[in-house]
């Protein structure tokens, strides 16, 4: 088992990584709260791995709340939901949420969480390599609105996240895949020894090695965590983590919600990036083919889909990230350092766009 | 104008009393953010006052969200449509709610500001007694759930408090008196020289004189932001905070929410517990009797309804304040020394509640 510290003063927290975590006695005996308990599943991810977890508890009770699988189930209504559920089970500020699930699961029930009783402590137990990475940290929970997606939510740190990588062993492999770029963009932000270790570990990694899973895990959440730590609440250096992000953003919403998964079109707009840093001689040429080559060995998408230039260019002026006129840009002066710049020359991303996304 | 600086490190800010503050272009441009505004209110408060905020903000745009007056609002589907209205209006991170009304109306836009994209500004234009004193202090938020009141909410803390003195000149009497309570409150937890202030301007204070009301509401939230400065979080010196709300929220409890407003339900609290504090000799009789007579002068309701102890009891029980099994209760050692006790003999409670709220 792998083990990471979050520090954020008295809202520190530990990581967990690893296998047989989920059916571990002493490990929930530890991080389970005294009070009542009340498991946010989905209905994929529960008739899985809530056996395994029941097992961990140990005989203790608890309420459950299942709902819907999938992204279109992230809404207020569904906080409701697990509200009344945590309303019936008689939680008191003593009672916690343990989220079992994916990202989707980890993001409504960490909202519900922080908003009962003006919130009360949840333990994540993500299910996927996305959630495991890219949920773990940062203390982000919230649901989408017709208008937007996350546009209600609350920042709420969880007590402890337990990453169990044998719930890896049942994820789609395009699942697993799309996992793997929020991994290639922590090492991308600020650590180029992890790349390398990307590049000779990709086999292990597809072949779902759990020391290996464990190990990146470890990393791009100790790289995650080391950002936010300097900045909770999400400014300057935090907005480095959008690498890759404006340009996936744009994707997903041109190519309709669902169409394409986060990770896929955040590997195309890893890409994207990299290759308009080195267009303006921020980032040697033959790191971006490092860098396209990395995600096409991962077996991820590494052009966008042909949206054309100028609708993409409008899907990235409306990204929130956006400031003052100019598009905000994450891009690359070398792997392992990222910067935010909105100072590149415009005509670089119009041409860059024109060739790769042109229609 | 009087000025309080509540200090809580980054998140503080400052509240405004006196009169003519909503129309006052000047303070709106100070206390206003820069972004896009959205002005929630009630169909009661909105045609008296919103006519002065317009003139107050001289010109400048802004959007407006209406809900239906009344604690029967107080709900996560009201939420959600001011979060509609936060949509509709395009606010970015840099917008802001400006929530114009009694508590109701400052609980749930506070709840909406917290989860608009995760956090935005809020400036509270709290047109009640009550609200001024009482919702000012303490960055609670939170709208009620059929299983309790404020059972869904988050701390946060506004941008600043302007209490416009002007709107409590349309605020019918029953309602004045019982944010007096709110005010009595504060003097017994924690200051006898304000108490006895209160003695001798109550006659002020029911004319409605704006000097005194002023001065009022200024001591009032000076001693509860010095509690909460302490102690953001809700616990120990917070819970000094809950003087007379134990019983309090049995009474409203007991008679049915909406018979009894919650300052007259407190106001008998405060009795109950002072009349508590003298039998189990720490608070010498006179004293009781001067909280009484006080009281009563304001014409509040200083003894409860005839709901039996036995239920009175089990009622107080259900309180969230109660830990472990006995009724944490907070007594008085003196005028303006409040203390949190479990230690008090049973008997002496059930005999108080026997003659005082025996059916």
């Amino acid at each position: 088992m792998q083990r990471l510290d979050v520090r954020l003063g008295k809202r520190s927290y530990p990581i967990l990584i690893g296998p047989g975590l989920l059916g571990s006695q002493p490990l929930l005996a530890e991080h389970a709260a005294a009070g009542k308990l009340l498991v946010v599943t989905d209905d994929v991810v529960g008739p899985l791995w809530l056996p395994r977890l029941e097992q961990g508890l140990a005989g203790r009770p608890f309420a459950t709340c299942v709902l819907p699988g999938g992204e279109s189930q992230k809404t207020l209504g569904n906080v409701a939901v697990i509200i009344d559920a945590l309303v019936a089970a008689r939680l008191n500020r003593d009672g916690m949420v343990l989220a079992l699930g994916g990202g989707v699961i980890g993001d409504i029930a960490g909202f519900a969480a922080a908003s009962y009783q003006r919130g009360i402590a949840i333990v994540q137990l993500p299910t996927t390599l996305l959630a495991q990475v890219d949920s773990s940290v940062g203390g982000k929970t919230g649901v989408n609105h017709p208008g937007g997606k996350n546009l209600i939510g609350a920042f709420h740190q969880p007590h402890a996240v337990l990453a169990d990588t044998d719930t890896l062993t049942t994820l789609p492999d395009r699942q697993l895949r799309a996992g793997l770029t929020e991994i290639v963009k922590a090492a991308l932000v600020a650590d180029a020894a992890f790349f390398a270790w990307l590049e000779q570990n990709l086999g292990r990694l597809l072949a779902r090695d759990s020391a290996a899973l464990a190990e990146a895990i470890r990393r791009a959440c100790a790289i995650k965590a080391a950002i936010v730590a300097d900045d909770e609440r999400e400014q300057d250096r935090r907005a480095l983590l959008n690498l890759g992000h404006t340009f996936g953003h744009a994707i997903e919403a041109g190519a309709g919600y669902g169409a394409v998964l986060h990770g896929e079109a955040v590997a195309a707009g890893l890409v994207l990036a990299a290759e308009l840093s080195a267009r303006i001689g921020r980032l040697p040429g033959a790191d971006a083919r490092r860098i396209r080559e990395l995600l096409a060995a991962a077996g991820l998408p590494v052009d966008p889909p042909r949206l054309g230039a100028a609708p993409m260019l409008e899907l990235m002026a409306m990204d929130k990230k956006v400031k003052g006129g100019a598009i905000r840009l994450v891009l690359l002066d070398g792997i392992g350092r990222a910067a935010v710049a909105d100072d590149y020359p415009r005509e670089a991303l119009e041409a860059l766009l024109e060739e790769r996304a042109g229609a």
